[in-house]
């Protein structure tokens, strides 16, 4: 199935300021694209899952895998790769953010049969979205997955979720780094090793550090 | 098996006091023990899961369930119930503020048959564990997850994770008021539905709001 993983190289991730410098967020975010690629090149490897992974980047790119560079909004470049006509095959989209995505937690946005697979992110977001029909169409703006569900119904197509702590975990705060220190098994959490970051606790209540020694 | 769910009925969440009075977060913590219930309830009776729930409560409590009352710490009232010899049964231990756990999301719980179980919660907390084994301890103080890991590690134990956005998502503050107005199913749902909450996106942020007529 063809993958298209939207990418922003330029100026990411800006809400992690408070603890990354610019060039620091740049170097985080290539390692979590780096980690999503390689976590569907695994499933095209070795689950029996055909990935065709297309990187949809906002500026030209060097990566492994084939790349397009749209600079339109999310919504408006995504929909030029969702199924427009009955024949056309399905797409599944994966946010680039994922730091927790594991082969087996993208394996199981391909179980469901549904026109329409979702994986809730957290604050309302759709982390991954796999589209078999031709009448739906994505919009990423605001509650998007409950605008997903609602349009599905509109179309009259059927809708499964996938239930995955993994799956929802996007980052984009630094309490969100939390998460990717302790769950987190690739380039992503390895860079954040790295760069000094571990997760202490004061008064019960969980916090990531950073040591600048 | 012997489903332990601890819950505090004075008093409860009070980090949502910035968008709940007292009265409603005793209301609000009770629909989500009922939701806990009812959702275990329907596991026993329909999804050949057996399932003896016990509240552990730090104060009396009438509620569909047998009810013992601990006021000790929530680490020393649970470590009373978990094996502690190697014949004693397997114990599960879930959470009461867990208001989008569903019949399925909780039975993914009692699948692997590691000798412990972990769904972990956002921030690093422990949502609901599975005991099969006396060598083992819960410590839920601080990063929980982390702690949970390694007395397992130290004790030579086999470890599974459930990856749940559902059993990962606990309710503690006014933002994780979202996720029960978009995904929840049951009595908390409707509760703050009733209660006049809804979503509400600007500049392509959601956020809760609560309509005061």
């Amino acid at each position: 199935m063809r993958v298209v993983v939207p990418f922003a190289p330029e100026r990411p991730k800006t809400r992690l300021a408070p603890v990354l410098d610019e060039a620091e967020r740049v170097a985080f975010a290539r390692a979590m694209l780096d980690d999503t690629l390689s976590a569907l090149s695994t499933l095209d490897r070795e689950r029996g899952v055909s990935v065709d992974p297309l990187v949809l980047s906002t500026a030209p790119l060097d990566c492994d895998a084939p790349v397009v560079v749209d600079d339109r909004s999310l919504t408006e470049a995504v929909n030029d790769h969702v199924p427009a006509d009955d024949g056309d095959a399905p797409v599944a989209v994966v946010m680039a953010d994922l730091a927790l995505a594991t082969p087996d937690a993208l394996g199981r946005l391909f179980e469901p049969e549904a026109d329409v697979v979702i994986a809730p992110g957290r604050g309302g977001g759709t982390n991954a979205v796999v589209v078999r029909a031709p009448e739906f169409r994505v919009d990423y703006h605001g509650a998007s997955v409950r605008d997903h569900r609602e349009i599905a119904r509109e179309a009259g197509l059927s809708v499964a979720h996938v239930d995955s702590f993994r799956l929802a975990t996007d980052v984009d705060e630094p309490a969100d780094l939390v998460e990717v220190v302790l769950h987190g098994t690739g380039a992503a959490a390895a860079w954040l090793h790295d760069a000094g970051f571990s997760v202490v606790t004061a008064d019960g209540r969980v916090d990531i550090e950073r040591n600048s020694g």
